[in-house]
This record gives C-alpha cells, sequence and structure tokens, in this order.
C-alpha cells in the first residue's frame, strides 16, 4: 500500500498486487482499514517522493520500547539501573498521530532541542477488543512499515521529570513509502520482522541491526498491553522502538568498526559515553541527511526509503 | 454541533442555528473541521441519548493539568513537594483519543483498577501551526465540550512510574452531547469557560466546581505549549485537567459541607487522606453512575449531560 500526496489531508490510496499499482476504489488507507475493502480500479503511478506516509494522520500512535538492550543502554549511560520489570511489562508510550511528516519531508527544528532519529518497525492494526489475547492481538495485524521517530533529545528530561511522557519532546515522526502486507514478507514470523534496517547518516552507514534479533516482546504483545483497558480502532499503529542489537551480549560497535551499529544518534552517544566518560557525536545540524531503509535476501527495497534531512526552524 | 449514531464509524453531524437542528451537509464533524464547511441542509432530530461524542474519535487528545490546586492536592496526599515550576510550565499528557465512549455509554472495566471519573472541559481546535503564539491558538479554538476523562487509579502509579505516561490507566472517556461555538457562550473570556461544572455521583452532588476559577492556564495557553515543536490538525482536542477550586487558598469542602466539592473522587480521597490519614470514599464500582454537565445562568443545560453507568467487565 502507498499513500500518495493529493489535495485532501489523508492522500490517495495505491495498492500493488504482482508488480502494478492500482487506485484504492474508497479512496484512504484508513477507510480501507475501517471497511476492510482493499478493492482498486484504475493503474495509478506510484513514486517514492510523491509518497505520504500510509497513514498521513491516525487515530492512533503507540510507540513501544520493545529492544530493552536500548532501554537499558540508556540507563547505564547515566549511571542508573533498569527495573528488573522491563524485562517483562512492556514500556510503551501515547504518541502525537494528528499529523505524519511524508517520508521525504524535511525534518524541521532548532538545532539546540536535540534532533534525532530513531529507526523503528511499526504495524498497522484492524479494530482489537479490549482484553484481546496475544493470538487475537497476532491476527489484527494488517500492515508493517519503517518509522523515524523523531526525538528532541535535549527536551525529553525536563519533559519526562514532569511525569505524564512525552509530547513536546515527540514532534511528528514519518513513515516508510509502501506499507506492507506480512503475509508478503519472507522476514516475518508472526510476531518479528527479521531483516536488516538499514539506517545512512549523511551518506554513511550509520545502523545495520537485525530488526527480527533482541526484540523482547513481539508486536502482539505489544498490541495486548495496548488494549488491556479498551479497544484500539482500526488503523492503530504500533511502533517497536529504536531498533537496537546486542554484540556478544554486550553493547554494540559503530558500523565502522565492524558492529550493527545504531538506530539513533543518542544509542551512539550513550555507547561513546560508557567507554570514554562523554558523547562524542552531535545530534542532527541543518543539512544533516538521514535515509532508513530494509532490502529483502534478493537486495529489493522492501518498504522504499525514509529520506530526510534536517532544516532549522 | 452533535453528532448522532449512525453505521460508520464518525457518526452523523447535526448543527443548531437559532433553536433547529439541520443535518451538516460533509458527513460528520472531522470534514467540517478539515473543510471549514458547517452548511446544514434538512431537518434533524436529535436526542442526547442517541448522540455520540461530537468527535466519535478524533487525531489527537491532548490532556492538561491546568487546575495546579488539583496537582498540588496530589502530591500533598502522598508527601511530594510540587516543584515550584509546575505553576508555569503546563504539565500536559497525550491522550488516546482513538476510540470515544457516547456520553452515555457505560463505563466497561474492572473494578480492581481503581476506576474514576475526572469532569473537565475541553475545546477543539482548528489548525494550528508549529510555534503559534497564544493569540493564534486562541483563534483556532472552534468548539468548547465537557469532557470525562476516565481514569484507572490503581493502575496509574505503576504506569508512571516507568516514565513514558499513561497508557492502560487512561482508557476511553466520554465527551457532552453537544460541542458548542465558544461565541455563543456567555461563560466564554475567549481562554477560560466560567460556570459551574456539575457532577453529580448515584444522584447525590458531588462537585459544583466553578471551570472559570483557579484554572492556572486557560486553553490558548495550554494550546500553544502543545505547538512548541509540531503543527496541530484541525479536530485536535484539548482538556484542562480535572476541574478544581480552592476554598479560602486551601483544599476545598465536599458540597453536603457547603463546599464545591471534587471533579473526581481522586481529589476528595486525597482531602480525606490530608485529614484523616487516610481515604474514605471508594472509587467506582458495578451500578454507580456519574452524571456531568453545566447551566447557564437561565439554568439551560449548555452542552447536554454525560451520564454513565459503570459495569463489570
Amino acid at each position: 500500500m502507498a499513500t500518495l500526496r493529493c489535495e485532501g489531508p489523508d492522500g490517495r490510496l495505491a495498492v500493488e498486487r504482482d508488480g502494478s499499482w492500482a487506485w484504492g476504489t474508497v479512496g484512504s488507507l484508513q477507510v480501507a482499514l475501517d471497511t476492510g475493502d482493499f478493492g482498486t480500479g484504475g493503474a495509478a503511478e506510484v513514486a517514492e517522493e510523491k509518497c505520504l506516509s500510509p497513514l498521513p494522520r491516525a487515530y492512533q500512535f503507540l510507540d513501544g520500547s520493545a529492544y530493552v538492550n536500548h532501554v537499558e543502554l540508556v540507563r547505564q549511560a547515566r549511571g542508573a539501573q533498569m527495573p528488573e520489570s522491563f524485562w517483562h511489562d512492556p514500556l510503551m508510550y501515547q504518541g502525537g498521530s494528528d499529523g505524519f511528516l511524508a517520508p521525504t519531508d524535511p525534518i524541521i527544528g532548532d538545532p539546540d532541542w536535540g534532533i534525532d532519529f530513531e529507526g523503528e518497525i511499526a504495524v498497522i492494526t484492524g479494530p482489537v477488543r479490549m482484553g484481546a489475547s496475544r493470538d487475537e492481538a497476532a491476527a489484527a495485524i494488517r500492515l508493517v512499515m519503517l518509522c523515524n521517530d523523531v526525538s528532541l533529545r535535549n527536551l525529553i528530561p525536563g519533559e519526562l521529570a514532569k511525569g505524564f511522557g512525552f509530547v513536546q519532546s515527540k514532534p511528528a515522526c514519518a513513515f516508510s513509502p509502501f506499507a506492507v502486507n506480512p503475509d508478503t514478507l519472507t522476514g516475518w514470523d508472526g510476531g518479528r520482522l527479521h531483516g536488516v534496517l538499514c539506517v545512512d547518516l549523511n551518506g554513511q552507514p550509520f545502523g545495520r541491526a537485525d530488526a527480527g534479533r533482541d526484540m523482547t516482546f513481539d508486536f502482539p504483545t505489544l498490541i495486548a498491553h495496548a488494549a488491556k483497558t479498551r479497544n484500539l480502532t482500526a488503523g492503530t499503529i504500533v511502533g517497536s522502538g529504536t531498533v537496537s542489537n546486542k554484540l556478544d551480549g554486550g553493547p554494540g560497535k559503530p558500523v565502522a568498526e565492524g558492529g550493527a551499529g545504531y538506530s539513533c544518534i543518542a544509542e551512539q552517544r550513550m555507547i561513546e559515553t560508557i567507554a570514554t566518560g562523554a558523547p562524542k557525536t552531535p545530534f542532527l545540524r541543518p543539512g544533516d541527511r538521514v535515509r532508513i531503509w530494509m532490502e529483502d535476501e534478493a537486495g529489493r527495497n522492501i518498504f522504499g526509503t525514509i529520506d530526510q534531512t534536517v532544516e532549522a526552524l
């Protein structure tokens, strides 16, 4: 599925089957998810640079922190211990969903905010009832995509200290041009997506972590967690949190040193802090460019590429 | 404006002008907010019990804690000091918005979760640009309504301790049957709604707090806070947090003792804890009924009544 830019706020749905694109008959992906009608009519022209995020706005975005390795590193870098409960009780926040960036939109912000990217896997669900089991949650997964969960690192500590989660420190994020039916993904095991999440910063490999490794909580577990006390509407997006791999049970190494690298700058800074006492890599500055994509075993780009450049506010 | 139950998830918009109701031509309130088209055609029949929340689902619900008195009491009851910054930096969380209860829907939950109501004022905005000023935010307010922000008190401490805000502890909330243009509200001063928020629990007056008093942050301030780092889409709902009045500079008294009472059970329990060392009033149990409404100076019900009964899961 792809959503092409058009006049309305929800774009125009295009569906690919057997290598050719056609327009969705119901207009938008949200309506297709609401009605279950993914019918098509008329050949569509789809180019990545004309794509919006598959859901240009959504009724819900819940982002987990499923790669607990990442969470442990955050804590370690600031000398705090991670509660043992974090290994069996998912960390998740209610994210803003009222307007996502297109995959090629600039990231506009004040560099003093500490702008960072986070490479993630995300799923779009159908309706999920309150109290749904893990199996019901698994059956509700409709589409898989990639996410750049933009984070404003210098605003996070102050905001989290207030105790109510993120508002200002998590601005609009972006998703990959294409959202894909998991049944057609060879790397999908029903709960996790196996494959290397490629992240390049300014043309250099920054992250090559395997999204199927070290994911403590799989998507059905995250969805069931979210649905414990309420129904989830069709079109709910659930994110994995920053993809992060361990190396021999410890923190990873940069790609340039033969490691799997990192899916966000903050994690590289944590490793630097743990190693040398201080971070070295700066957060994003105007002109910096981040690209996020995943290839299948044949080297084909599965979801298209999130390709964003930072612009000053 | 009212949204009547119909087959689709977004209901059918009805608009009242000069005392008579007509159907909105664009179908749903969200589309009217997106397009600015509030045109009507054909007389509509509107009964409160057939109303959904004005936006049955929304792209965004941001809930403030604008009555800082309430926040101070929460802290005081657990023996903690409130940071001085809370008086000038609004507390706000990203709430679930993918499915709101109708104003007369039951509240379904496990009584062990500690089910509570929270009587609030809420506004619906038009589009707001990133970095909007307070004046721009004020001009973006389209509609005013009441909210019952259902809260699961026994799940909150564990969830907030994880540091990422509310997910499971804030289930679906409900809004008043009618959302009203602020220009037609005599109690609206451009930033706050003056008037007594009536809350009855099982037929007895529980809260009679004035929503225009002790609201430290007005709506334009809350909206500008939310828009600091991102655009807000049309149809964003911003809540005030639990309405709460001081009494002579200190905590209030129950309505039965001549006070303004409370807009949630938790606050009454805090007052009990401060006074006697332990809470006395239980949270909601199956069969309990909460009613929330506001009358104008002539005694006319402005927004219709949120009227909900608790049912066990």
